[in-house]
């Protein structure tokens, strides 16, 4: 941003920009005003999340407001989380959105031709754990990353997840997803030489108290390398694991 | 129970014993009421944990009269559990007894000859989890039975536990002590084939909560045949454990 | 699974078996992997669990996806627990399976004919606690147990649980059932003489918690041989105490 | 009070009392405002607590000045909980004060000869409770009713506290103190017919959460009649217990 | 209890009761067994709580049948708890009950005549607290208690409450009911010179916890002579504070 | 309220007011009891909030009758928070009120003038906190005070709220809304150096357990001159910076 | 601020400021960095909080350096708290600070003489509450608040702090603190017609868990006004009391 | 490992290997069992994390026999975390150690020449926080990463933050430590456009629960790219950044 201040104030110097109106820039507001939200315009500046809709708590009016403020913006792909297939259907009237009807994401544009380091694998351990794990998977995509899914590898049958050593050791980041004990992440970050972003979920009953359980248990992993994100947030174990598999020099 | 009664209304019948006398005997209290505590006086009726002391939060004046009371009564062999160091020292002074620094245990008289069906393993998760798994140890052999100690196996070298798949294999039962994440009982459970007793112990920091995430993690085990018991008690999973190993048709 | 080795190892020494394809067999996965989930072929490899079915969070196509693998793999007998009425209807139009509505557990094949050590109780605190109950006895009898049911014998009126001194007196092991305060765990376990399985459940109203208050009582009990099961968690009970039913030497 | 305010109104309108000290008297404190206390002046005016000090919290001087203002409206008898004995020590070189080390309980005067409705029982599960139970019986004893004390009467030993039957079939009040499980209370409230005040103490380790897991359990006792105190409050469950068995037509 | 035995044992010593019958005898259930539940036969034998059903978690089918045993051991008068309309309107069908949908408190034959000490207080706090006070109320009313009311006096218009500090004044037990914070038991406690049962109520958004907050802050009450049942209990309430009521020298 | 006192006493004196009647007038109640509430008759007495109805919890007749009842007492402007469509229509037919479905706040009769020292802000972090947000600014609006919404200025996105800080330097109070992490509060104080009211909302998912961690992020904030309403109380927060608003010397 | 960036611009404008050094200018640092801290030099930029030191867990050279980095800015007037005796001597070596030990409060310079709009009552329950009540009172003090106390005034004995309606009703602001049930906070709110900030205390033992359940008991206050700081935090109240007495149109 | 297994069976199938040597080189331990810890030997086998020692529930004689096995094993450089002062002075008898009081870090060998991708930001939020700060850095530093710490930029004094933000910006992962309200986190995760891995510390007192709200808070960060590690976990933090700035294609 300093580039930009530099280039004002060397305008101003000029006499090129007044200095009324470079006050104005100054202040200006980076973002369209839509009442219920503020749609940044200049992408990448801050933090590039522009184009993500968090669906959850919005009606699909709302939504579709945002998405055409963002599209009069200039842009062309969004990713939706957290939308039910109710409003996603009165979007599709509006918009041109794929929808996924497990995770709950849609977007718009196309996915984006993997662009990272490698490979990035999204472990969970239930077939309950399928819709995070899809949310996880398909932000991944949006954001042009290989991605490998093993499904169904809870560490009560470890041969399962045995068998897939190959794998673990070639990732580059890995995604551990799992409710109850939660203790797919340990596991496989003791197997493991890479990041792992553990995502408790709040497949369980009982005591699993809706992912709490998964999540202190992941908090409190004995293997290094392992952070964890909320509660079902495949959404943003994805959007770090993506952010990793794009390190550059 | 019953034959006792039945040989007390005999007894009435045939007049040998007065009928307030048969009264008296059916409400006579079956332990020694030493004013602080209740001796029961009569071994294995009820539940047979008589001959065990339970040192936290009595004086060593107090458990000294319970010793004495107990010696009195026949019992040759006394367990204590949770025995300071300071206390188990003044305890020596009047009572023959063999301490454990590690675990505070006490014990009078000699371990047990095995007698069970099998082994019982001892799995502990790190170094730390030691003293919990040395209660667990003793009280199995106190009560009986050949017991078999694996150490620092926890999930995240998963190497070092896969490494005893034969004697997990072949156990009667196990008993998977761990802090932290408590992981180890879910993978063990899933390894095994018997029952798996889980402790989950006060080790860790932050929010591992004093053993509150493990003792959760382990209550939500994905893995069948595990249950548990209460944070750090070693000596209740060894208890149960040789209840188990000493099962009879 | 040494001998499995053993035996492959053997053959690649006499040349029967190529050094590829021992590799392979190796890394070979013991499971039918249908996609949503991994189905183990060879029960009894690892833990034996192949044959039940948690029903929740699963649609009824995929438990039926995952019924047929288990079929076309020889398993005739399954247990299906957490399973919806709706679900059973469903899968009711292309299996045979017997179905409990109160405890909403289901199976296919025959239960199996009591072959443990002895008789199994599964005592309940009150009529709310009887799909949980039941749920246990279903699972011990599918594991080929003999069970004794005793219900409402909650420790406000003793003299009902009393009146069954000498089943508890018999018992191999006791499931004891109980929402609210939970005592019932350890009255059962100070008059009991075997491994007594706690099961708290989600009954109740306000301080219950559902069912988190039950548990940490039962977690304290003051009575030996007592270990907990998750909240509600009546098959898991079933499953141990039919492990401890049938210890052998 | 009514008859008070009647007495001034009447002296107004009588010109016996002048408007401004009438005004003055009804604004009037009715306590010694000491700085750091407010020492009520008229007994049994509110509450009647006025002769209890809570000596948790409050240096050894400010109880000083606490008993002298009391000692100086009146007040002989005086009962002060809580009390450490570095605190009782200090207090007996001023006032003439009987110290109870195990209770931490002291008081000034007498103990009041009984004159309630009958007898209150306090029971208490383990000799760790003892401290608890003493402050309950002293604190009765202190307000003038007959004490039966039950101790060492847990339920995972049940043929103990049956032995006491008639006494529990004909008090007048009874106090469980427990803590762990705090079972105490459902099984005694079961087998009285009068109130039953629960007493959960922080007894226990682990998930027992210093007092915590007693006190839910109380809470959701499913046996009617028990009501609940804080934890470890032995005084506040004492104080209720007098006032049940100081009930007058 | 005793006397039985004593008859029974003089039977069988004059012969006039057989061994075995006595035995039998001794062993007898005092309750019939319908399978989902035992009805105590004989009312006052321990609890005498018999005659009150709570409703919740049983299906109006059970309910009947336990009412219709009920009154087949001669019981006219029995209070139902927690019934919903829906329930009750199907009970309606083959029992003549009284129903109060605001409490959801159904009770066949009369209410008692008023026989106690004195008059009962049921103080709430707000308009939503009503449906817990009159479960409380019908409670002391069919238990025959005199009651009186005080609705809407929560403690943040003090003037309200004050202005009935007569009635407080000579009540013989008073129940404080409040969600929120709960405090209207400390004040109430402060003013009163009798026993107050506080009753925390769900009532109450956000922090209020579903009840959790009134409890605790009840639990601590600064005044004296508060004992606390569960969240929502009004008929907890209703049945300690007549028991208190109606005691006996 | 002295003055009045003064002139009961004043008329008892001089004989124009009878004790019996004086005496009486202390003890009147200032509220009109309708049974299921009492009004307060004189606005400003006390706290002042007579005019407000907290909906949540009553019948819509239950407020029909104390909008009546308030209305009969001579109150023009009734607020009604937390009041949901369905009651609003029905409440519609018998009284004029203006309704706002996002908040569910109503109102009788007009907002009322700013009279405030200045500009109240009230900022919301997200779209979804909306509806807590305009329950404080209708408040506001009606208890008179000017103004000023900040939406969707959540801290992820720092340049939004930093290009309002000439508003935040000039408001007198602000109220800070955020669910989630809550950080939002933190952050506007430090950067403002006047009142911050911080309103905690349920928002969020997972490990945000319905505001209880955006309330306690708020309760530990390292700013100074932040204090905390319960979640989602929009009106208390609005009611509480009005008072502020309206200070006098 | 916007009026520096004016000059700022206008200077590079007319020439006089080059646009590396504007460039600098903007970036500037307005704090001191010394390294352990970063000290503010211009106080009431953004907060004015600078001349206030929060000592826990800084060692006493670590404080003594920012002191001194704060005097060398030309702050004569600093605010210690939380300073433990122990560190107050230690740096009485060095500067010239009055220190308080009930509230472990210290200051450098003068407190400030009081030029609010008027009274700031500080309330507190008990005498254990007192070091809170202190803290707030100190900094009420140091930031130029006329102060009244009010002490031992617990809602458990109402005609002591009824006593006070006079100073309550004409308070600009009230603090109150309480521990235990914390009910102090409401009633005072529901007497006053000002702002209550409530400060829950540490106060109180078992179910007090250490002033939660005061906090969320304030935290549901069902009196309007009242808004809550973090546990024992008497500056927070007091810097937010002084704040709102400070109030200018 | 493949590879190891193929030369196996090669060595196996040429006759160079026996199957009795090859089958227990299968089962081989890769690690030595000094008894209380199994060290392994192989470096990079697994996690790689065999260099480190967590000095926490280890006694120093326990830490000096792991420090010997692993220099024995041929490593030169070992980290050993969470080491008291008073152990280390012990250690430093036996091995040359370089030892960090702040932090209680140690270190054998050099620390790493940089070789990562770029720099690691360590951000701390206040002086408190110190300790973690320092941990975070010494890990990183000693696994080859060039790190700038930002001490005492928390968020209530935004302009310090703001500061630094060409570092922020151009930085490869940032480490965000805070306790109390942890709202660091988010706001420079919202300014950042890399990995910010959140720390909270157990700083702060009351409703912050020893780094739980900040924990939770950071948990809930409503910026993307935020993932989080235990309470205090500043070796967590560290070694994942390190591994996120060791990534290679």
């Amino acid at each position: 941003m300093n580039s930009d201040i530099k280039d004002l104030l060397l305008g101003v110097k000029n006499g090129d920009i007044e200095i009324e109106k470079a006050l104005l820039k100054l202040k200006e507001k980076p973002f369209t005003d839509i009442d219920i939200a503020k749609i940044d315009n200049h992408r990448k500046i801050m933090q590039g999340t522009a184009e993500i809709i968090y669906g959850e708590g919005k009606t699909y009016e709302q939504i579709n407001k945002i998405i055409a403020a963002m599209k009069n913006a200039g842009q062309e792909r969004i990713l939706i989380t957290r939308l039910s297939n109710e409003k996603a259907e009165k979007i599709k009237e509006s918009f041109d959105i794929t929808y996924d009807k497990l995770s709950k994401v849609a977007y718009s544009g196309e996915l984006k031709k993997p662009d990272g380091l490698g490979t990035v694998i999204v472990a969970s351990a239930g077939t309950s754990d399928l819709p995070v794990a899809r949310e996880a998977m398909l932000t991944l995509k949006f954001l042009g990353n290989e991605v490998k899914e093993l499904n169904d590898v809870g560490v009560s049958g470890l041969h399962r997840l045995l068998s897939y050593l190959d794998d673990i050791a070639s990732a580059k980041v890995i995604i551990a997803i799992a409710g109850m004990e939660g203790a797919l992440a340990s596991v496989i970050a003791g197997l493991a030489d890479c990041p792992v972003i553990a995502v408790p979920t709040s497949v369980g009953y009982g005591a699993s108290f809706e992912g709490v359980t998964a999540l202190l248990s992941m908090m409190n992993s004995c293997a290094s390398g392992v952070s964890v994100v909320n509660i079902d947030n495949g959404f943003g174990a994805g959007y770090t694991a993506s952010m990793i598999n794009h390190m550059e020099a």
